[in-house]
């Protein structure tokens, strides 16, 4: 972590940080040995001859560079040298025809929510913003999927499937397009059961760097033919091609869902019940842990009164017999393990109410420390490992004197740390950035990734070669050179050298 | 499909097809040009390498070379120059350095049940043959993954791991080798529930081309730090590097299962009842078409008295509230569309007596004629296409003259025609072959793949660039090339030029 400045999330905060002085000339995070030189009179003659193309929907006003620079991220604004608003594939392969002519970066942009600096502009560039293609462009209600522009946000679809009985069931925390779920591999609370982004995509429209549209993919279900080129576009940032168009798959709306929550005496408690629900065979849609300091960010947020200790925040699906199953056998599950009582419903008011505390968790955080900047990391260990990891970091944290609730996708062995900051305390900030290292190190230390949703950008370049070792970041660098070797798709990212 | 005589499975055909005649020099699927020249000198150097480190490890009989260089499949035996027996990734990072040093072909091989010609050796070179490299190296139960070698099959791994309430659940017709299954990225019977090979593998061991050994990934379920490598590697059919470890994704052997079979009126009755049984979120773990003439190969072969006509073999997993609830609710739907009854049992004797009759079709199928080659092939289309593509297909077996059963795994879109030919006679293998292209034009022209679980090999090759398009071939060409710029690694297959 460098000593950059957080974004502070506060509305106000927000503002003066927009009103910020754009600063030119960001230093390039890296610049490979084998690309194309980067020019300043190529980049002015790719604004003009973008401008010349696009219009009006291309935009350099500093306040638009800046809002695109720099997102939910403690990495300082990076702005693009312009802003483009494609409407079609077509308008895509032509921005990129023409980046590519005057070696201009390109970074795609959904709407801005990830959290590790993966939209800013090290190295100067265009943003291509996704706003204008949102479309739900087919729904195949028997194949359960459909087609969709990459701008589309998640809930915005599931709004318009609503009355096909299907669902997109990958939820993040924010409301983020589908092109930069896919681009982050995200998952969130239901990955338990559905999967995360890789397993509930069929195919993509991509732009690659020379110009060319690929589909990655037919629409069946399966197939052997060739290489993986969904997966591989998934969860590389923007780094290998740009997406355009998704198939995704659906679900079905479960006929009936039961949801609760239940206390536990400890965190090993909680992960213990998680282990055996799965072991056991009981396909539990979200089991979700807070710790207690969690759990009192979410009733000073969101006005609950739930116990303030270690809670596991539980739903099922399927018809109404098995859900009642289903919450019956946790329920026995979480007695034998000193936690309980599990107290659950299938009314659909009360379990919304519930799941919009847990979807507001990072925005309740501030209760805890109104004014402060939050500075948001996950990492992902073997769920045998999830108690120790957890335990060990809560101790972290308290030698550490921070504020930092904890949330999980434990059924992934997947855990938030959500860290509280004043930033004007060189002392603490230091104090937060060697908690947030020692995560990543004991994740790593115990067969974990430094990151299972959240994805590299440029905050967590920094582990890729202590996660996968040398030869397979060599390996990466080669197929990103293989398929980008003017290294014009958001550079400086993931996996760029430095 | 060339006029390669296709291999006849009858015992007595295998023992006269092992005896053929060696022939040296079979032609070169293709050379990229950017292979070092292969050259007899390399080659030989390579075999004496590999002699005076692997010792009788390696062995260059004719017997030995032919059989690794034609299996499951109608292309013509290519035999390597030698085999090799390695016991360890070590053993396997050796062979790769001594053959890239000498620009010498390496084509791994799990047992040889490949369909497409994946092992042959075009272009001669060195197969590893991975049956020393079988173990289950360990089992984390509370994970639900297990680390095994490559050559270890998926029987013999569900042998081991049944003390532990966990099984692997891809079901490819063959007892193949998990590496091989992994390569072909197979599937099975269970993919409709549990997914396919790239969706039960978490992480491999890969020794890559330059001989450096990766971990495609960390034990930890979910990762978003990077490309993904291991889905890459899965369907890569040995191209890209060579799997010799898998940590692989498990599942809870179910706590009751029910299964049965079910008759339909047609072929569209039965692809409606999977289409509305996904629909309805019936958790079906198997669901499985015959068509009349299978139906009745599988009661000439398995001794049964099942009725031929359109049939469905189920397969239901869950509690014993929770089977027969799903078992109920399939019956009404069959019912609602003019089938049924759905005759059922949660009896273990039964239903094993069932599956093994399905798994034993191949075979059976020899019972329609007697002494005939066996051909087989599979696509996959949308579900909602499946029937449409089934009854054309039919239509097209009865017009063409040719005896030809189907099967399918009709939850995924997937079938699979065997095709029981007198390679004899030069118009019936004609009209074979124009049935099988025009098999995978009708899969293609409904937004299907040329094959789901089968794989390219060799003999899907030319269908590559009308399923990707050119430049998602050219993508996957520039992968090759930066993964393996020597084109060692079983060249002439997938995505050869040419």
């Amino acid at each position: 972590m460098t000593k950059s400045p957080p974004l502070d999330l506060s509305p106000a905060a927000r503002q003066v940080a927009a009103l910020k002085p754009f600063q030119p000339g960001a230093p390039a995070v890296t610049v490979s040995a084998t690309i194309k030189s980067r020019s300043p009179d190529g980049y002015a003659a790719a604004v003009g001859e973008l401008t010349a193309a696009f219009g009006n929907r291309l935009v350099t006003s500093q306040a638009v560079r800046q809002q695109h620079g720099n997102t939910v991220t403690w990495i300082a604004n990076q702005p693009p040298d312009a802003v483009v608003f494609p409407q079609s594939t077509e308008d895509v392969q032509q921005i990129v025809r023409i980046c590519s002519k005057h070696g201009m970066p390109i970074i795609p942009y959904g709407v801005g929510s990830s959290l590790e600096g993966h939209v800013n502009a090290p190295q100067g560039g265009v943003s291509i913003d996704f706003r204008d293609m949102n479309s739900l462009l087919k729904v195949h209600a028997e194949d359960l999927d459909c087609v969709v522009q990459a701008g589309i946000t998640r809930k915005t679809l599931n709004e318009q499937l609503r009355d096909s009985g299907l669902f997109f069931p990958i939820d993040p925390g924010a409301d983020a397009s589908l092109g930069g779920m896919a681009s982050t591999r995200a998952s969130g609370t239901n990955a338990v059961r559905y999967g995360t982004l890789k397993d509930n995509v069929i195919a993509m429209k991509v732009v690659l760097a020379n110009g060319e549209v690929i589909d990655t993919a037919r629409r069946a279900k399966k197939t052997s033919a060739g290489y993986d080129l969904t997966r591989l576009m998934i969860g590389s940032e923007g780094t290998l091609g740009i997406i355009t168009e998704l198939t995704l798959k659906l679900s079905g709306i479960p006929e009936a869902i039961s949801g609760g929550t239940c206390p536990f005496p400890s965190v090993e408690a909680a992960c213990n019940a998680a282990i055996m629900t799965i072991q056991a065979g009981i396909p539990v849609a979200r089991i979700e842990l807070l710790d207690a300091l969690q759990v009192r960010a979410i009733n000073l947020g969101s006005k609950l009164s739930l116990p303030e200790t270690t809670l596991l925040f539980l739903e099922f699906h399927g018809t109404e017999a098995s859900v009642k199953e289903q919450s019956e056998r946790f329920n026995e599950i979480s007695q034998e393990l000193g936690g309980g009582p599990f107290v659950w419903t299938t009314r659909a008011e009360e379990r919304t109410k519930m799941w919009e505390a847990r979807h507001n968790a990072a925005f309740s955080n501030f209760t805890l420390r109104p004014g402060a900047a939050m500075i948001a990391t996950d990492v992902c260990v073997p769920i045998s490992r999830l108690a120790e990891c957890v335990t060990a970091t809560q101790a972290d944290i308290a030698a550490s004197r921070i504020i930092a609730p904890i949330v999980g996708h434990i059924g992934d062995g997947n855990f938030h740390l959500t860290m509280l900051i004043d930033l004007g305390d060189a002392d603490e900030v230091e104090r937060a950035e060697g908690l947030s290292g020692r995560l990543v190190e004991r994740a790593l230390s115990m067969d974990g990734t430094c990151t299972a949703e959240h994805g590299v950008g440029q905050g967590k370049m920094k582990y890729m070669q202590a996660e996968h070792g040398a030869a397979a970041v060599a390996a990466m660098r080669a197929i990103k050179q293989a398929l980008d070797p003017q290294n014009i798709l958001n550079p400086g990212k993931m996996i760029a050298q430095g």
